[in-house]
Parts: C-alpha cells; sequence; structure tokens
C-alpha cells in the first residue's frame, strides 16, 4: 500500500492552510491584544508548515467606521506596522499589510452585498448594541457601522483564507463570513470563495489593572488598567503594584472569588517563559505562601522580560521609514496578488468579466 | 481694462467641465433611452469646449444589485459597449469604461458609506418603494439594493464630475450625492470631493407605445411596447404601425387627453433630422389634415432613418472583439488615472495616507 501514503496532488492542494487576521491600527497594542491575539501570529508563523500562508492585516479601512483624526490616525498606522514587526512578525514569511493599499477589499466587498440581506446585518449583536446605545435608534449612525461586517467577510474572503484566529466577539461575523461564502457559491455554482474555519486557541484573556472583572482595553479612560507594549520598565512596575487585588491572605488562582489576583497569576503564567508549570493552579500554588507584593514584583518581572525586547525594537523601527515604507509596499503588492485570484474568479462566476 | 478680459490660470481651472454619465449594461437601449440620455452623451462629446471631459461608465456593479444570470450579463456588457461606440461616442474624445474595471468606485464608495447615515439612505423613495412592495418589509433584501446611492456617488465624485446629466427620477440621488461631497469636505476640511451640477436637458420622456401613459421600458412584458435600437426595419414599420392611438378626427398634440398620437408626434419631431419645426405642435399643424396611418408611415420613416446607422454599425462593432477588448482596456485606463487623482487627495484628507 506503499502508493498510499505518498503525499499527491491532491493531498497538497487540499492541506493547504491560509491564516488571514486583522487589527485595527487604533494606537499601540497592550498586553491584552499581544498575550489574547498578537503573540498567536507570531507562533503560527514561526510553527507553519511550509504549505501555510500567513496574511495579516492592518484594518485602517475598518479603524474609519468611527470618526478618526487623520493626523493621529496616520500616526498610529505608521505605529502598528512598527509594533507588528517588532512582536516577531517577519515580511519575508508573513504578507502584512495596511487594508487600504489594496482595493480588491473594497471591490468584493461591494460584490458581497450584493448577496447579503439586511435583515441578517440588522441583527448582528454590535449593531443591535449601537441601535439600543443611540438616542434616536439608527438614524444618525453611518452606513459603514452597518455594513462592516461584509468588509470583514471580504477581507478573509478575498485571500482565500482557510483559518481565522478569532476573538469570542468575532464568532459571529465569522460565521457570517462562511454563510456569504456558501450562499455566494451556491447562488453562481462556482467554489471562488472558501468558508473559513475558526482557528482556536488557548483563551488568553487578560484583564484590566483596575477593574479586573473587564477586559483589558484601550478605550478605559484609566491609562493605569492597561499595560502597553511600549510602557517603560517603570511604569510597567507601578502599574502592576497598584493593580486592584484583594486583601485575602495568601495566594490562590480563582477567577470568580479573587479576579483581581487571578488576573494577575494569569498574565504572570502567560509571560514567565521560563515557566515549567502546566496550569495556572499549579503555579499559584508554588506561590501560595508569598506576599501580594511578592507576586506583584513577579509579575512585573515577567512582563518586563516580554515587553523589553519589544520596546527596544519598536523605538528602531518606528524611526527607520524607509524600511517601514518598503515592508508596506511589498506588503500590499503580495496581498493585491493574492487577492488578484480570487477576484478573477468572483467576477467571472457574476458575469463582470 | 484690457487684463480682465484675459482668461487667467483661475478662469480656466474655474471654467473645467468633467461630465459623467452612466448606463447600466442590462440589454440593447431602446429608443427611449436614446433620446432622452444617450443621443445626448454624443451631442456634449461633439459639442464639447476644449476644457471638457466626458466619462461615460457601462455601471455593471449597479446591475448586480438585482439577480442576473452570468452569461447573459457578460454579454450585455459587450452589447452595451458596442452600443455606446454604433450611437457614435469616440473613445478618443470621451472616456468610456465598464465600472468593474475601476477599482476605486468600489474604494470610494466605502470610504463615504462611513459618512453617510443610514437614516437618509433609508428616506430615499426607491428604498421605500422596495420595502413597501416586499411581504416581509426590509428583511429579505440585499444591503446593496439599500447602499447603492452611495456608490452611485461614488461614482461621480471619484472623477470630480462638474456636471451630471439625469433624468427626473435620479434627482434625489444627485442631491445625496452633493450632500455626501459637502459634508465630506466640511468633515475633513478639504476640498478633495467637488459637489456635482445637474445638467439640464429638454426633456425627452419617450412613452410605451402599447400603454402611452407609462414611460417606454426595457421592463414592460410586451415587446411591442419599445423600439430597440437593434431593430429591423419592418419590426420598427410593425410596432410603429400597431401603436395605441385614438379614435378621435384629424391629428392634433396634447399630451394629456390624447397621450398615444402626441407621444407619436413627439417621437417624430426628435427623429426627423429635417425638420424645419420649432415645437411638437407646430408639427403637428402640419400633420392636421393626414390619417393617423399617414402620420404612423412618417413616424416609421424617421426612427428608421435614425436606427438605420446605428444599427449596422453596431453589427460591424459587436463583432469586432479586439477592438472592443481594445477600447474597454483603453477606457480603463484613462478612468483609473482620472480616479487616481481624487483617491490620492480622499485617503490623505482622511488619514488613510
Amino acid at each position: 500500500m506503499e502508493h498510499v501514503r505518498k503525499a499527491s496532488e491532491h493531498d497538497s492542494n487540499h492541506t493547504r492552510k491560509t491564516i488571514f487576521s486583522g487589527i485595527q491600527p487604533t494606537g499601540v497594542p497592550h498586553l491584552g491584544n499581544y498575550l489574547g491575539a498578537l503573540r498567536q501570529w507570531v507562533d503560527v508563523q514561526d510553527n507553519a508548515a511550509p504549505n501555510t500562508t500567513m496574511i495579516y492585516s492592518l484594518v485602517d479601512l475598518h479603524a474609519i467606521t468611527v470618526r478618526q483624526d487623520p493626523k493621529q490616525l496616520r500616526q498610529w498606522k505608521k505605529e502598528s506596522l512598527s509594533m507588528l514587526l517588532a512582536i516577531g512578525l517577519d515580511p519575508n514569511k508573513s504578507t502584512i499589510f495596511h487594508q487600504s493599499d489594496v482595493p480588491a477589499h473594497s471591490e468584493l466587498m461591494w460584490i458581497l452585498s450584493c448577496q447579503a440581506s439586511t435583515g441578517y446585518l440588522g441583527r448582528m449583536t454590535q449593531w443591535k448594541d449601537k441601535t439600543a446605545n443611540e438616542k434616536d435608534s439608527s438614524e444618525k449612525l453611518k452606513l459603514g457601522l452597518f455594513s462592516y461586517p461584509v468588509l470583514q467577510a471580504a477581507d478573509v474572503l478575498v485571500h482565500r483564507a482557510t483559518h481565522v484566529p478569532v476573538g469570542h466577539d468575532q464568532a459571529q461575523h465569522l460565521e457570517f463570513a462562511r454563510e456569504v461564502a456558501n450562499g455566494f457559491n451556491h447562488t453562481f455554482g462556482t467554489d471562488a470563495l472558501i468558508p473559513p474555519e475558526t482557528l482556536i486557541s488557548p483563551a488568553k484573556r487578560v484583564m484590566s489593572l483596575t477593574d479586573p472583572l473587564a477586559k483589558m482595553s484601550k478605550s478605559h479612560p484609566n491609562p493605569k488598567s492597561r499595560i502597553l507594549l511600549t510602557d517603560s520598565e517603570e511604569v510597567i512596575r507601578s502599574k502592576v503594584k497598584a493593580a486592584v487585588t484583594d486583601s485575602i491572605d495568601g495566594i490562590t488562582y480563582d477567577p470568580e472569588r479573587r479576579p483581581g489576583v487571578s488576573n494577575l497569576i494569569d498574565i504572570l503564567y502567560h509571560t514567565d517563559s521560563r515557566s515549567a508549570y502546566s496550569s495556572q493552579e499549579e503555579s499559584a500554588k508554588d506561590l501560595a505562601g508569598r506576599s501580594m507584593r511578592a507576586l506583584k514584583e513577579r509579575v512585573a518581572d515577567t512582563v518586563e522580560s516580554t515587553v523589553k525586547r519589544i520596546r527596544a525594537s519598536y523605538e528602531d523601527l518606528l524611526h527607520d521609514e524607509f524600511y517601514l515604507d518598503r515592508v508596506a509596499a511589498e506588503g500590499a503588492e503580495k496581498a493585491a496578488k493574492s487577492a488578484a485570484v480570487t477576484m478573477k474568479a468572483v467576477k467571472n462566476a457574476v458575469g463582470l468579466a
């Protein structure tokens, strides 16, 4: 049965993997962004099989669904690209590009707009939340806030992504992308679009340092609630020191009753590269007799050791405009090539070409 | 005061005119399309001042807001391009292109989606008509049917059109384009977009031959209701002969009480190239004593003389695929260049570039 084991043409097509993910270029990422998503991008890249393609996009077209200051957005785009490189994404291994540099995202968005029903979009959780918050319902809300799930679907589908790492709050949008892809393929009798699978990863949800019941977030008014990947050692130590915990004696891992302490143990567990512990509980057991201050010191140490290299690399990159421009241009070119294959098939299926 | 009369740099910029118009490639145009819009495109081209730019688009991205058979759409696109050339549009004078060949239309559409409010779009007459017709309200209607006025605005604005010839039913959409342009410019402190003016033309509304109270339309179930620009002389004569008139004696021009006869006089007036009459009424006076049969014969004569050259030219062009492909490619290139200037200014204003 020797021949069965040989990888055939068909097998190698079948196991082809394209991973797509995007992040809005709206400020320096915090530790929650890094541990929850960005570090996974680097892990995927560094452990990828030979026929895996990684495509990572700075989704600036999504950033403008809410009002942005143009100067600020321009600066954020540069900072975000620097950060993706600083955390270890390698433009020779991964395609890294600004979404607005590749018109095919908008082109496919329009074509899919002619397939997606307004009813389905109106039932999306995030739209319902927005209309519920607005006094005069949806009246003044911009079309982009209603239609952006279609652009998100286009982002993934235009690159024929097979796997998409998503957070819990994005699962509904990926399901929408799958339905749009299946609907399109069915309507036009084609396989031009590939319904993507969700890339499952161990949940690494980092909570706010000042309010450990809420997720660490870039929009929280208190900057002490989050650690930025650009924070100095001094700032990191002071933020961790000020983190909200509790007055219970000793260290235990109990996210429900001790959210602050457990969040610190989570951060420690995920940032301690030399750790031999197989779980947060195990890690907590070893710390059981220590003081809160000692825990915080260890957390600050491991966070600093994680952020240190990123911060230094980021500072170098941010000022190398020539290199950043070249990476962006080359990334856009690779992404445009990837998208062109899909757009040709899509336009053919629809009868536009 | 000699210097006042000299055309300055500023004056010549000020009098720069860009005319944009689009037509859906969804079948061979009928006499109503020709007299109501397409002939005006040719007139504008042939009488244009030196600093006038004409941009005419086959708006295939609009055609797909309703379900199209892909093979049919592909064929229609070819036929429509042949027809634009057959009626006298000259690719050396006018930019003629398929909308889907120029991604900037979709790109600007998305950016404007982030400015246009869903409330405004929901109040558009054509959307209200559609939701009123659907049993389950807007539930199953596609996003494209809701958002297409934004694409229409992008079509015009991406080429910095100063003048747009529009039919009565499109006036609301052009007003929308103006508001979007002004809103965008105000929000971003830019003059990247130009609010276009409506190009007024003497209304040439051609009515159905079988139902003269309704506009001649490509969607009417009875093909005898319309004369196609590809109809043979025989077909034209038989359709005009069968046109609904009335049993009142003699020929008078009275659109209200004699819609059928008056529609024939309208057609005669607009297709008789040798006519010396300055109005339909004058033309009718001269025909007063004739029979309905004689009127119809004269109408068939002038329509045939109008359609004859177009029909012959169309047949030649339709089979010259090489030439059609070249015209489409060169048109797309010119249109892309025109759009690139706007997109650069728009992306800069928004902070995307």
